[in-house]
């Protein structure tokens, strides 16, 4: 499946919520990741996620589709994955 | 067509972005949004924000869809909208 994962993180919980979602998917853009997953790995994530988010006041959306070609993705200004290897 | 708009603007643009993206698309998160527009009223979208945005730091991705059924969306965590009316 492919997903396109977009976070709301409080500060204290940005950085681990960050670290978790780039093992799973590619970083795309500040709190924006995007990457195939099979049913399950999804699953581990969300559990995973849930672990350190605070529900009351971090969100998290999951979009998924069954096919990539489906979605086409535009990018206008800065592509964040020139950035990325420095981090 | 169906849109998912992610943006990552500086600090002293995003007041003018996010006012742009709300005329065309629903505030879902912190900085996404989503909705339904013909290919026009995107292309409209595109030209505002291009005379926003800093293309060299700021940074828009534009997904989109020709069919809303081809995405499951799946919200974690605090929804976005409770906040919206406040603001």
């Amino acid at each position: 499946m492919y997903i396109i994962l977009v976070y709301d993180i409080g500060e204290r919980r940005v950085g681990k919520m960050l670290k978790l979602c780039r093992q799973y998917l590619n970083w795309i853009q500040n709190s924006v990741f995007e990457g195939s997953l099979t049913p399950s790995k999804l699953r581990e994530l969300k559990f995973e996620a849930k672990k350190i988010m605070d529900e009351e006041h971090d969100s998290i959306i999951i979009f998924t589709s069954n096919n990539e070609d489906w979605l086409k993705k535009e990018v206008m200004g800065r592509e964040k994955n020139e950035l990325d290897t420095f981090l």
